[in-house]
Formats: C-alpha cells, sequence, structure tokens
C-alpha cells in the first residue's frame, strides 16, 4: 500500500467515516484469493503491470483449471506457460475458451484484443530454438507489443543476420535466443542502440551442459547492453521486453 | 553501413561523381582507430549510441593513457572502468584532465555536463556492495541520467526496504545489487512495474562461490522482470539501464 | 552404553551375580534386529530419542515389507519415506494395516495417537513445493507435534506472507520450503525470532540445477538463525524441528 | 508492525488523541538508524530476539567504526565478527572498550555479563578448526549461553570422541565443526538425541574445494537430526543454537 | 564478399553496365534460401569450402525433410547427423533416395562418388566409442577422405596400439576417440608427427560426468599437438580433419 | 615384452635357429585376438595377472556374445559387469553355460572352481548398497577370494559396526561402500590395520550429485590408508583388493 | 578394545583382582594425549600399526612443537608433513633433532634406523611432480620400506617409460604421480601385475582445475587395479602402500 | 622404433655383423638424456617432427638452466614457456645467448634462421589477450612459419574484423584468442574455409570463471572447422598450427 493510501484511511477514520476495525481490515485486504493449493496474487496488475502467470511446469492439470477459474472471475488475461500437450487437453475440456499453442507450449485466454505497440524483435539462432521463441511471442503479444520474428540467424552464416539488420534496428527492444555458444548475443548487441535481452537456451550437447554454456557466454559478452535471463526462460525475456518496450511509449524508430 | 548508405554510395559513382576505386576506400572506412595494440571503435556512438568504454582491469597505465589520447580526439566522453589506484595515478601524471573515483574506481573524462533526465535508482543489500553501486552510478550519470541511490536495505531488516519503497517506485528502471544469497531482487522485483536489472556481487565467502551463488539466486527469481548481468559489473547495468531509461524519454512518474 | 551402565555390569560381576561370559553377551547385546539384508537399529530411540525411519527410494517392495514386518515387533510407530505409489500398494498388500499418503508419499503406522505439542509452522513458497511440506507435516505430526500449513506465500507477492506473519511468529520453530531461488527463508528469517529450517526444493528449470540453486541461496542468507538440510528433505526437516519443539517443552508463544 | 499496535493508533486517531498526519509518521517509524553507508536494523532486538551484528570482512575500519558507535547508543551488546587483527587494532584506538579475540577474530562490547544458560557443545575435528569453533564461542557466550568446548576428536582416533560423550550428550544443542570430509558430523547425530548444527570448515585441499566437500557431506549425512549452515560460519551455527538452548529454557539435562 | 568483388560492382556501375539499384541488390544477395523455421546457408560452400550439415538432433522429420528438398535444388551433397532411427525412416518415406547408416546415425545424399584423397586416420580406445568414430568416417569419407579405421586399442592393452602404429603413423591427420579417461590421446599425440584431433566420448559412469572427464583430460594432454572437440562430436572432427587432409593436398607419406 | 626374451631372440636369430623374418613376426604377435568390434586382450593374464574383463554396460548383447566367443578359445575365466537382465538373457540363449546374477548384474564363467585365500571384508553402510557390493563380491571370488559380507553398518547407528570390527579385522583388505555422505569410510579406516578400499555409490539424492559427494568425502579422509575407486565400481574395488591379497599370500590374520 | 580384552577385564573383576572403578578406569583409558588444541591419538600404532602423523599445513610452529614434544614421551617415529620452510625453522629452534626435507616438506624424527623391505616404486609424470613424489618417498622409508624412485617418465615420451619398465615391475606396489590429464596412470596399470596407487597433483593451469582433471581422469582409468588418493597427498599413497608392501612381507619379486 | 629398424637389426644379428648383446643395446636405446629431476626427450624431433619444449612454470631456474645445458648438445632449437621475468634472468647470468620476449615469456635459442613458410593468421579479441598471442608467435616462427598479426578485433565492433578478413583468410590456419565469451571464434570460422584453432584465455571475471567460459563457448561453436587447446594455451596452438601449415606445404592462397 501506498503511504497516501495509508493517510487516506487515517484520514477517514479522524473524520469517523469508517471504524478502526474496518479500516484494519481494508488495509488488511490482502490482495489475493486463497484457495486450498495456492494464493492467486489478484493485486499484481495493480503492483506491477502485470496480472500474474501460471507457470504450468510443476502443477497438475486440476491445479491449473482451479487456478484459471479463479483468476477468470477478476476479468483479466491468463496466460499459462509450460503445459505439456496432455496436461493442455484436460484443461481444456474444462475451460474449452482457452487457446492452446503447440509450439509455444502455452495456454491463453485474452479478455480483449490489446492495442499492440511497438515493436520487440525476437531474434533466434537456430531452427531448434524457436519453441522458446515463440514463448516470448505468444507472451508478448498478449501483453500488447507488436513483435517481428527473425529465426535461424546464428553468426555460423552471419549473412542471414546482416539481411535482416534494418528490421531488427526498427525494433525498441530485442530479445536474441542462442543455445550452442550463443555467439549470436554478442554479435546482435554489438550493431543496435536499444537493450538487448539475452535467452540461452538448451539447445546443444556435451560441454553445452545443458544450456549452462550459452548462459555464461551471454554473461560475459563483451558488447554492453546486453542482460540475461535464465535459460529456455522465454517469457521472463518477452515480459521484460514488454515493460521496456512500453515505457518507450511504443514510439516508432 | 546502412543500406541507403551504400545506395547513395553507388548512385554517386554512376553519376561519375566518385571513382570506384574512391568509392571503395570510404565504403572501407572502417570506424576505428588503430593503435599497435587496440583498435578503438570510433563509430560506436553512431551505431549503438555509446561511445567505447575502456576496461582497465588487463591493461597497462600506458596502455589506458594511449587509448585515452586517441579517443579525445574524437570529442566525446572517455570512461575507464576497473582502474586500481595505483595504475590511475600513473595515468593522471600523462592525462591530467581525468578524474579519478576511488570508491568506483573509474575515470572519467567529461566533454560537457551532459543533461541528466531520469531516473534510475541503484539500490543495494549490504555496505559491501557500494563499490559496485558507484561503478554504476558513475557510469549513469557519465551517460545522462539522474540517479537515485538507496544502499544497504538487505530483506534481513525488511523495513529498511519499505520504507524507501516510493522513492524506488519512482524510478523508471532499477538496479539491484547484492551479494550473499540475493534475495533483495525477488522482493524488489514483486514490488515494481519497470524492468529490474540484477547484479549479483562478489561479497559472501564458503559457499558463496565468488558471487556464483547471488547470480544464480537472480536468474531462478520467482518475480518476472529481472533481468541479470555478469557478477560485480556495475557498468553493464548502468548501460543497460541508461537505454532503458532514455528509451522511457526521462518521463517523471 | 554409558559409562554409568557399564559400572553396574562390572558390579554385578565383582558380585559374582553375572559370570564374566554372561556380562559380555549383555554388553554385546547390539541394538539392532539383523535381516539378511538390514541391520535394523532397534536402540535408535532409546539413544536419539526418535525411532529408525526407513528411506523407501533404493529399497525394494519385499525389502520395506521386511523391514516394517521386523520393526512391528518392537512397538513402535513405523515411517517409511519416498515411497512411490506402486510400491506402496505391493507393500499394502502384505501389511494393509499402514497408511499411504499420496502427497507426502509416506507408509505411516501409527501406534497410538502420539500427543501433539507445538507448534511447527510449514511455509512454502509456491504450489510445486506441497509434495515435500507434506513430507515433513506427515513425519513432524508422528513425532508429536501440531502442524500449521501456510502454502504458496514466495516473496514475488509478499503481501500474501506478511498476511500470514502473525500465524508464523506463533511456532517454535519454522520449516521454510522452496524452489526457483529460495528468497522466501531470508525474508522468514529477518521476521521472526525462533530457528528456521530451509528446505530447498528441485522445483526450478534450467540454471536452477535440481535445486541447488535455492540450496545455495539459503546456506548464503543474510539474515541469521537459518539452517538449511538437503534437497527436498522435508523429512529431516521436519526430525530436526520436532527435537526442537520438543525442547521448547511445546510451551505456546 | 503486528497488526494490535496497527488497530492500537487507528483508534487513537478514531479518538483524536493523535493526527493522521502524526499517525502516518509514528507507524513510519523505520526502526533504523541511517548512516551515509549503512542502515542500521536497531528494531531487531524486538522482531528476532538479538542485536544486528556487525560482519567485518567487507568494511573498513572508518565503517566499523561508526556503525560501533551509532549502535552503543541503543545500549545493546555489540558484536563484529570477522574483523582481521590490523583491522581491530584501527577500530580500537577509535573505540577503545571493545574487546579483540585473536583466535575468533571477534570484537566484542559486553553490556553487562549475561546470565549463561545451557548448554552448547561445540565439538571441533581438529586442531585447525578452532579458529570457527572460538567464533561460535565468542558468540554464544555473549547471547547468554554456557558453553563446553571438545576439540579435536576426529574419527580417525573415535576413541577420543567416546571419552567425551557424555559431556557432549548433557548439551541442549551440539555444533560440529569439521573440515577434511566432515565424517564427525553423522556420527555425532547418529549419537545424541539433540539437535546439531553442522559447521563445515575450509580446513583440506585439493577435492577438498575450500570446505565444499564436508559442506556436501553434512548435507547429505545419513543420520537425522543435522542441519547446516555456511562454510566457516560459526558465527551463524551459534546464533541458531542460541535460539534452540533459549526454547529448551536452560534446562539441564 | 571479397573486396574485389565489390570493386567490380563497382567499376560496372561506373561504365553504366548496371543500375545502381541492380547492384545493391546483386550485392545483397544474402546466399540462403528461406523457409519458415530455417535459413539455409547456400553460400557456404563458396565461403568455408564445405555445404551447410544438418545438424538434426533438434529438428522434427517434416523440417529435415523441407531442408533436404530445399538444399537438393542446389546441387551438393547432403548430410544429416544425429538422426534417430525412427526419425530417418519418416524421412526416407520423402526423400527415398538417402542413405541412412544405423551405426552413425547419419542421412547421406551423395552427389557423385567423390574422389578421396588422404588420409585420414580414426584412432578408438573402446568398441563403445564406435557409433561415434562412424559419424566420424561417414562425414570424412563423404567430404572426399580416404579413411583408415582403427577401433579398440585402449592403453589398457598397450600393445594392440603398438601394432597399429605404422598404420596410424600413415595419416595426414589422425582422429582419436575415447571415453573413460582419454588417456589414449596422449600417448598418440606422442608418437606420430601430425595434427591429432581428439574427440571425448560419453561412455563412462560416475565420476565420469557424461564426458567432461575425458575433455578436461584432452585438454591438459602433455603432449603436443593435439586440439579438442565437443563430446561425441565425430562429425566436426571429421570436418577438421577433412580440411587438413585437403591442405595436405592428399600427399601420401 | 620382457628383455629377457627379446635377448632369447635374437640369440635365436644368430645361432640361424630362426630366420629373422620369423623373429619378427614373433616378436609382433601382439597378444589379441582381433573382431571387427573388438581387440581381446589375450595376453593380460601374463602381463597383469587377471584376464580381460568384459564392461557391459556400453555392448549389444551380440558384441558380449562374440566376445564371450573368442575369449572361450583361451580357456580362462570370464566375467562380464554390468549386464542388464535382458542383455544377459539374449546372452544366454548363445552361450547358455554362463552364469547370470541378477543382483550383481554380472555373467560368469568359472573353468575350474578357484582355491580362494584371503580374506576380504566387503562393508557396506546401506541397504541400497548390496548390488554394488555384490558386483565386488561375485568378482573376488572368481579371482580366488575368500569374501565376508558385513552389510547395512553405516554409521548413524554405530553400534552395528562395532559390533562386527572383530571380523572386519580378521581381513588382509576391507572393501567399504558408501552413499550419502560416505562416513563409514573414515570411521572404519580409523579402526583398522589393512588398507581399505572405498567405493562411493549413487545412492542419495540432491546435493548428494549421483555419487560425487561420498566420492569426495572419501579422497579427504582424515584417516589415512583409504584410497578410492569410482562411483558404484565394485568391480574395480575387488580386481584391487584381490591383488592385495594375493600378494598377501592368503595368510590368515 | 578387542572382546578379549575386555574379557579380560571381567575375568580379573570376578577374581576380585581389581575392583570395578579401577577397571572401568582402564577400561576408560582413552589411548590419546590431551593438549589444550590437540588430542594425539597414542594408541593408533597399537590400533592401524602407523603412529599418529602431523599434518602440518592448517598448524602454527608453536602447535607442532607442542605436539613433538608431547609425541616424543611416547618414544615412536614422528613424521610432519606439509610444513612450509619457515614453520620449519622455527619448530627446529626447539626441537633441532628434527630433520627437514626441503623438496618434501617434510619434519622426520627417526627413533631407529628402520629396517626396510621392499620395494615400492614412485613413478613421476614430470620434473614438477618431484616436491609430491618426495613426500612419498620420505614417508615410506620412515615407516621401513625400500623405495624406487622413477621419475620424468611421461607418456609424451612414452620411451622413457619403456626403458625402465623392469625396475618398476620388481616392486610389489607402485605410486604413480602425475598432473597434466594423468595418463600416466593408466599406461602403467595395464603393464604391471601389482596395486597401482595413483596421485593426482596440482602441477597445470586452465582447465586443469588445480589437479580436478587428473584426479577424474584416475578415477576413470580404463586399466583395472589402479585406486586413488587425494590431490598432492604424496603421504596418503605412502601409507597405503606401505601397508600393502608390508602385508607382501617384503618379498622380492 | 619403426618394424624396418627391427628387421635391420635382426638381419645384422643374422649375418654376425653384430652381437646380439650389442643388438639389445642399440635398440634400447631409449632416446633420452637422463639428468637427476628430468628424462630430455632427444628423440622427439625423429618422432614427432619438433624437439622436446620446455615448459617453465614448475621448474626453478636452476632445472630449466640443467636443461638448456643438456638440450644444447644435440643442436636443436630450444624454447621456453611461461618463464617468468625474474626466473629468465637467473637463466639469462649462465646462458646469455639464450633470448627472452617479456610479452610472450618465452626464452628461445636459435640454431639458424628458420625458413618460414606460410602462412598462419594470429587473431585476437582484445588487447589483454595479447600475451598468449605472443606465446604463439614466437612458438610458430620458431617453428618456421610466416605469422600474421590480427589484434584487438572482438565483434562488439565486428567492422574491425571485416575490415582484415582477406587478410585472415590468406592463411593456412587461424589461431583465434579470445576471452570474456569467446563470440569472435564462431564468427570467424563462419568466414573461412581452413582450419580454425581456438585459444580461450583467463581475461574476464565473475562467471568467467578463469577462462571456462570461452572455453565452453567454443568447444560448443555453431560453426564447424573448429578445434579447442587449453585456456592461454598459446603454445599448443601454435604447435598444432605449425603441424598443419608445413602439412600445407607453405602454398600461397
Amino acid at each position: 500500500m501506498k503511504q497516501s493510501e495509508i493517510l487516506q484511511f487515517l484520514q477517514q477514520v479522524a473524520k469517523q467515516k469508517i471504524s478502526p476495525e474496518n479500516a484494519l481490515l481494508k488495509m488488511q485486504d490482502n490482495g489475493f484469493t486463497e484457495l486450498e493449493y495456492a494464493k492467486i496474487d489478484t493485486e499484481r496488475t495493480a503492483r506491477t503491470g502485470y496480472p500474474e502467470v501460471i507457470y504450468g511446469a510443476g502443477k497438475s492439470a486440476a491445479q491449473i483449471t482451479g487456478i484459471v477459474q479463479a483468476m477468470k472471475q477478476h476479468e483479466q488475461p491468463i496466460l499459462a506457460t509450460r503445459v505439456a500437450a496432455d496436461k493442455a487437453a484436460a484443461v481444456l475440456t474444462q475451460e474449452p475458451q482457452l487457446k492452446y499453442d503447440e509450439v509455444a507450449h502455452t495456454l491463453v485466454l485474452s479478455v480483449a484484443p490489446p492495442e499492440r505497440i511497438g515493436e520487440i524483435a525476437i531474434v533466434t539462432a537456430g531452427t531448434s530454438d524457436i519453441n522458446v521463441a515463440e514463448e516470448a511471442a505468444v507472451t508478448a503479444e498478449l501483453f500488447g507489443n507488436e513483435v517481428t520474428r527473425i529465426y535461424d540467424v546464428g553468426v555460423a552464416g552471419i549473412q542471414r543476420l546482416f539481411s535482416k539488420l534494418d528490421l531488427i534496428r526498427r525494433a525498441n527492444v530485442v530479445i536474441v535466443i542462442a543455445g550452442m555458444e550463443g555467439a549470436l548475443t554478442s554479435v546482435v548487441g554489438g550493431l543496435v542502440d536499444v537493450p538487448v535481452i539475452a535467452v540461452p537456451t538448451s539447445v546443444g550437447y556435451g560441454s553445452h551442459l545443458n544450456g549452462l554454456t550459452p548462459l555464461l557466454s551471454m554473461l560475459n559478452s563483451c558488447a554492453a547492453g546486453i542482460s540475461v535471463v535464465n535459460i529456455d526462460n522465454g517469457f521472463g525475456a518477452a515480459y521484460n521486453a514488454s515493460m521496456i518496450n512500453h515505457l518507450a511509449g511504443g514510439k516508432q524508430k
């Protein structure tokens, strides 16, 4: 609660417009809905500008369904990430108005077509990084951003990247998604004048260490302007990029 | 080079205003100054919006001095980071107009007092994180940002953080700097609606692993909107934050 | 054996009440039951205050059944942890009076309803941590402790935690269970005046490293009063908490 | 703040005994003293039962002195850990009433001789672990606990441990401090019926990995009732043990 | 593009033989074929001497088929590595002229029987390393190299290696493939006067760490002349060896 | 070849009893049988005192069968380790005189009942370590050693170990097999006057790191006289112990 | 204590030859000398065949001197390892009859020239491994073993090893000491029929990881008969080898 | 020894031109010079084409001097790497004809100015990588290769690399030396048609892990044709490159 809000409560109490007990109750309004297995953060949009998002990987279909049903009552867009196809099917039998994306592994309920401003460029090094890229794209679009997809432009054939450079430079923020050694991040970082959010992926083998190698590589980039999120965290990158794009006010470059 | 620039050259050649050989020469203008031991990226401001910055840790005083002298000819602000006190003293005997900051370990040459827009909040968990924080603050101020410093508000005494929350929430972007377990990042991330850039520090001991523990912790934050830079990389966080703050146009919240 | 016990034996020998050979035999009474594949520590309750517990993960259903049958002869409560559902079903066909908990993955035989003193607070950061939490809860209750469950109060929505703070502060010892970055531990640790036992969980992905990240995070907490057990070790935390709660004599705060 | 305290404020406002603005001010009383480089948590004793402790490793002598001077005004015992001998000497020129312990590396200001209840057993595997043990002992004694020191009883000569077992078993809580492979922890854990707090030390070489080996070993102990703190963290273990010993009410076993 | 090529374009423009716009278009000819999910690097043979190779592990059968069909139009040999048997079967129903190797897990389309020069020796430590060795052999043969296979000559029975030494010394480059501790690499490296390319394999268990142990071992070899590729990367070793063998001009030693 | 053997050949050549070409051929007799996928080290018994052993994990049933058939011609005992039950079944259809052990996962062909001298004590910390222990026991018995099995005597109930100490002390060499934290090794090492071979096992979870924790623990044991083999390597420990036991000449202590 | 010894005490008590209290006292004779900072294991020779050895690295000169003085009263040979030159000098001023070895970094007090049986071969890969080798040699000689030194025979020039093979094969046990990748261990292991004790050393750089690379390499050796001790642990290897050599009864091969 | 050489000996014996004893002696000619602390591999040039090189890091000035003096008798070029300045000074007082390079940290004795063929391109990402690059350059030049140095062309300012591309493409083999994230390797690898040898350097901080990050990055490069040597191993890269360049016969591209 902001201090101005607390002051308002205190002034109402002083004016006897509200009893001390009721003021306490309202000040205690916790801002969440309590289920047996979850406490849904209904105050989140007010606090951080974005609704709570369901991380589907560790939850059962029944738990996801229950949380969706509780969230529907607050009329906000719903996004569940990392939902496997069979789990999604089980949820959809209960909540058929959700939409499942088989590449991004997301379940989405759009309240209204959001106005999209922008834009956010999503760049991948390879074909195998597309799942992560689409998780980012679905998230960014749901949160009201124009998205430009530029896939499979890794540095082994760097002419592919250069041919798309004008397209990338148009964005307010660039998400670079790469497995292997993640070198694409540094090359892009050296060529643009906006923030780059790097997403290492688990695409690789052997000493790739399930994505630790590109993660470390991205954290040690010789190019400035790069920050990094967890391995395969397309959602997190898009959430961050959306914040930046909205700060930029959707201005077209 | 942008494609429109290449087209311009080609059109000038077609109109015989410039010979093919001269066009090649100009197209080849590499955008860097060549020293024996370094190639200074003089085109960087045009390309990325920021001048090249000297990473002082691996260079001798003579090398730093040489690069500073080459950069001075392009009339842009100069920033050298990670310059130890004795190395700085040696540089200053040659280039006395530089200014050394003993906490931030930076050498700075400001061309003109930059207009500062903002703002960027820099938040640290402890007293020992201040060196990294000041590297970030010096960088951000040189690049034209208003900076709010909020130091030593780690979660072990969380009332310290809450008392500064209104101050933090005023910023366009928040830099959170923490050693130990880095928990401050997640708490701040859950309370603001702007991007958070997390900087793990090497402050700690034992299983802290010289900063790997808060680095991993920050990458796995349960709060969204957080991206991470390398351990102790105050400069990188500030560079990134400056980009975001300028995209936001310095609007006051 | 305590030295006073040895002295007793020696005195009985001196008084010729027992032969040297018999004394040796009794002093050698090893305090365990020997099966082909196990030596059951039947003296454990006397020595440490708690019966031996069966760690089910590495044992076959036949081995678990055999150990249960041997332990039943000593009339003490029986607890088997980490028993998968199909393995439990096989054990139950032989020993149907055991009770299987599908969330905690425990098999329990209560000798008598234990008097429960308390209390122990079990706090989780997310919904996905509940399996580990229930392993702790079942263990703590079997060992005679009142348990308060406070689930899904991670720091991304910190108002959820604060609304439950009075409840948490009532306990003699708090178990905090968290995956991701484990930041909840430090926040709770800074707000209570009793020992906190931290349990990292394997809930997470990528650089989470199957729980090593919250483990390291908890070990490096900036809050004092926190000690840590192995990843997912709900049983160990509850065992420890029970010892502390009983030392406190079940006093109500 | 407790909810009952908030209610009190609200009731005073309702009764016009205090203005809304003053109520806000008092509710905002942040509970810390603000220095340029630190925010001292003066509310900590009320909140967690223990005063804030100064971690000396990352701070200058001037910073330690400044914090000590600020804390002195609240008349509570002062403890600074990890203070190197030369840094301590510098602090003592300013604050000569502090007492420096050359083995424990602590600076202490006792307000009054605390009543010591107990007891806490501190057990080390080797001679080289004594520095860590004394950090724990100094901490525990300052916080009002009787301490029994049992040093150099590692399992390579297990008769040394058994000869001290009656002494160890008298304690309400046992701190086991060991480097090398840390096996002493499991052996002690299997022989006592009170909580064991394990402290791995950095004593070892090669694959000892500066203490990671005994840390991992202790976390995976086959004995129950063991929880672990960071490598060399004697202070943390003593803080935790003190909480448990005081919950036990200093009862003599 | 080489600078001489750019000059040619510029000269043609100067001579009005080509319009500036067309010159730009040709200079922009990006050298790749764009599919929805991939950008095939068709210029690769010109640039690096070798066609692009399909890494099959992260791609669906449909994606592999699509890329094969696009590459067929450029009339170059096609190689797909890491194709599982069932995925290969699905591709073969669409593109039956490909040939699948069940040991090497490769799909190959040879345009014409290549002239093989040589030679490259492929040496393995054990029987279990043969899958990796055959991936290397198939690659090397497709790229026009004579291959000598010398399998199961690990150092535990070093007479097996010595009996084949004359055979190994005949090659222009030696690929050594080994799991376990990879000691064969150093022994071979000390006995030949040509480059050795070392391939660690994931054959082993326990502290073998899925191949990290031989990888580290090979990187620290006491013999000079050894360079290393990723774990199980038979393709990469053969690609490299082929380059060296062709530089040597296929001369017979 | 020993130098005396080479001299013999040279003398026979000098005496014209053998032609130089035939001498070379015999000196080149490589001491192995060559299959397509393996080179069987038939000289191994002469060189190291033990026949080659088949490591079954990375080989197909067909390969194991082929190697067994080749080895049978040299009339030596055959041992294959790490053979899964289904693979063993396939081998047994071809070579039914082999004997499969379902706990040890070994296939054995004994040429003649070996004289067993001894003895070797095999000690495990828990029930779950028995698979590894039986791999060791089967190996040791095949190689002609008396084996004493002492299972499930981990230090959490140390009286179990002490009751078996006389039995353990009778051996010429002790194999200690333990998962979890491996503390049993140090305790045994401190109590016996013969070499201890430690085998860490993969029994554990979380920060156990699949056996790295007891491996590191054993390497850093505070007791002397301990050496370590790879995780789960029961065969290697027994091979080593057999060498030592035979050096001791089977003397009974 | 052995059970036969306990029985003796009991029988003496039964015969009234000793009072129960005195019997307890004697049975409690702990077998160690207690200093302030150490408990010296004086029963160790009886229990394990070897006197306690002082690990000098973590102890002050005063502590080493004190322990030496206490041990001298038991008239057994004294060995202190890892004693730096300056620390040794300080000890020698107090205890001048000790002998310091500047290569092995050992302090030794020989009671009587021990009969040396043998033999133990100590083999190093390089010149830089000699410090560790001499620690092993000094230890082995003090404990009564003939030692053969074979230094700098690493596999990069394998003819050096083969020329010494007859010498190595004469030993009852071989200690192989190697840094870098440790490949020498496997080659030696495949050529001898006695136990090989491998000592990885910290000689190397970069991905050598201070000795972890040869440690892992040795643990995963393809040759059987190898066991491993900690990095740089020459003492431990010699201790172990001495046990084996003495079991072999010093028989000459 | 080659088999043809053995046959020659045997034939001489058969013809009585040499006695069996003398033949054995000559066949045993071990090909090394034996010092107290080293066995110098004098046969190395014959066997591998290159003389033995002295790795100076782990050796004393006296040992280096001794080895140099022994090698001088075989009239081959002498190279010692990793020789610190003070150690070099001590060697030079004894062997003043050696030449010390203060950047490369090498001591060199050239027998005769070697004919240089080539060429080898040595490319670094930054100024701080130059020490490693010069170790490579000195080595390559001593071994008879033309070297082209291209320093400080990291991908953060990729126009610097492109401007030097024609120069790089002229080489027979390219050595890429980079710290930070090592991305330069992949970019170069995608642009050339000759082997690339990658050298990670220890230039970086934090999660750079002293060079492990670029090492892992290079091993996982998305570009083919890259092989990797140990961190900072400029010598090893040059040795390897020299082999390849000489195989190419010094042909000019």
